[in-house]
């Protein structure tokens, strides 16, 4: 059931990272620094701003420095940068991130595709950047394809387990959860996610859904009943993974806080300022984003009665159900 | 959280009447009887087939008779269609539907706008459809605007609890809880659905949602998780209302289908066979869908290894979370 007490919920807003770097189209970088100071005011807990990657390999985001260096630090808000390798992990802690987000996924072939690395490679660069990062930034760790692999199919809960079995040995602080290409439901995201808080009370846990197929919304509701409070989510739901591609990305920022506020949840975020942003955002990467609630308006919207409208009805039925 | 012991659940696809409704152009008589007949082979429960109403308020439906007459009659399958009036009644009944669902809308403003009636008028009419049903019929009333009307805003559960009270005396057996325009939200939805099998356990309640706002499914599973197992649907999420109108219409047939059947749930359908009939649907609509699953595929989806990925990891990484 939904939690009687409503819990404090935390946004990390990921557009700016994992939504550009799939843009055909390089993003100015003021325009990222823009939206990154915008972001910074609507209450959103974190912000993943870039990624130290090569920039041969994520060209749209080759101006990770230029970024993290123009944009206004709010207190409050942490600024995280996704980190590949050590050098990554150099770049991101000379430009004083708050977060160091490590990545690698629960099934190996997602892995060598994604990252050019086998898990136990990527496990050994965790291990140098976890000696690296020591305590100068907080260290969490993105296991993709945690409900299941587009190559390799379903992932049984007990090798996320034993993935963060390694990373809680390497000194990962916080891990979040992500369903890569939206296959995750309800009843397995639950299962998941009461069993990780169940083994590792101590551990930072975020939930990271794809809309792929339309289960993103469900997906967070299961997740935020079995105990989660910080959800990743990318604004206008752009983002997605190019191995596996569909009509959606990443869930909306403004569509997942909207269903929480309306919830009753305080997520912190400012709704409306939120909306504002994705409405800016078509123009920005020069296409249409799958966000509902900036089409359709919030569920608090009053539409006009029909033209010519009165109490004896003066306009055809609609019938609608 | 989610049932133990998955209950048997019942789709009860709308998209030939609740989607074809609004539909700009006519969809000819004979895509209708086939389509209905593609419907009731794959495995759900109850089709909502036409609505009697008048072919000035609904051309899009001015067949009623000529569809419910050519029909394909699967048994187990239940041939619904909507009844605005005493005539319609008089003509489903004629046309031996196996239910009269008949719609009112729980805010005063909706129900003048949507049927040109007062919700007295409706009510009027429901005790003299319910006359002439008598036992000829499975009686149920669609309730609109249950959970948020477009023009009012709240519509408060007491005001629900209260119009099927009225329902209850007239004799009216089953209940569809219309979110119309997308406004409800999960723990409104579960608090609803708790709240009224709790004061009618005999009466027959179905959910009824849109996906206006992206909260369909997330809905429709915490209706489940509140024990109701009947749920409206509409074939790639065709349907709508016009005074509200979104990127999305009525929940989606197939992805609720895909999210129930991929959480363990026994909708009784053939997701694949459904898939089949959602992917011609544009070709009969003339225009896309917003269903999903249709687009990305179900979840069990394998995709090919990128071109030139070998253990060693050959193409350049995606970085994706």
């Amino acid at each position: 059931m939904v939690p009687t007490k409503n819990p404090r919920l935390y946004i990390h807003e990921v557009s700016v990272r994992d939504g550009f770097q799939i843009e055909p189209e390089f993003i100015p970088t003021e325009q990222k620094v823009a939206l990154v100071n915008a972001l910074s005011r609507t209450g959103v807990a974190k912000i993943e701003v870039t990624s130290f990657t090569s920039p041969r390999a994520i060209p749209g985001l080759a101006d990770a420095e230029a970024v993290m260096g123009r944009i206004d630090r709010v207190p409050g808000v942490q600024y995280a940068a996704l980190v590949p390798n050590v050098r990554g992990c150099e770049r991101a802690l000379a430009c004083q991130v708050d977060e160091v987000n490590v990545v690698m996924s629960a099934s190996q072939s997602h892995n060598v595709a994604n990252l050019r690395m086998t898990p136990e490679q990527s496990l050994g660069q965790f291990a140098d950047i976890a000696k690296l990062v020591d305590s100068k930034a907080f260290l969490n760790a993105s296991l993709s394809t945690a409900f299941g692999c587009p190559f390799e199919g379903q992932v049984p809960l007990s090798r996320v387990l034993e993935m963060i079995d390694r990373f809680s040995d390497i000194g990962i602080e916080g891990v979040t959860l992500c369903d890569t290409t939206g296959v995750g439901n309800p009843r397995q995201v639950m299962e998941a996610c009461l069993a990780v808080q169940d083994r590792w009370p101590a551990m930072v846990f975020t939930a990271h859904f794809h809309d792929t197929r339309g289960m993103g919304l469900a997906n967070a509701l299961a997740a935020l009943q079995a105990g989660i409070v910080r959800f990743d989510a990318s604004l206008g739901g752009l983002g997605g993974c190019p191995f596996a591609p569909g009509a959606s990305g990443n869930v909306c920022t403004e569509d997942l806080v909207h269903m929480f506020e309306a919830m009753g949840c305080d997520t912190g975020v400012d709704l409306d300022g939120l909306l504002d942003l994705a409405r800016l955002l078509p123009d920005i990467v020069k296409h249409g984003v799958p966000g509902q609630v900036a089409k359709a308006g919030p569920s608090t919207r009053r539409y006009p009665l029909p033209a010519g409208q009165d109490d004896a009805g003066q306009t055809a039925g609609a019938f609608c159900s």
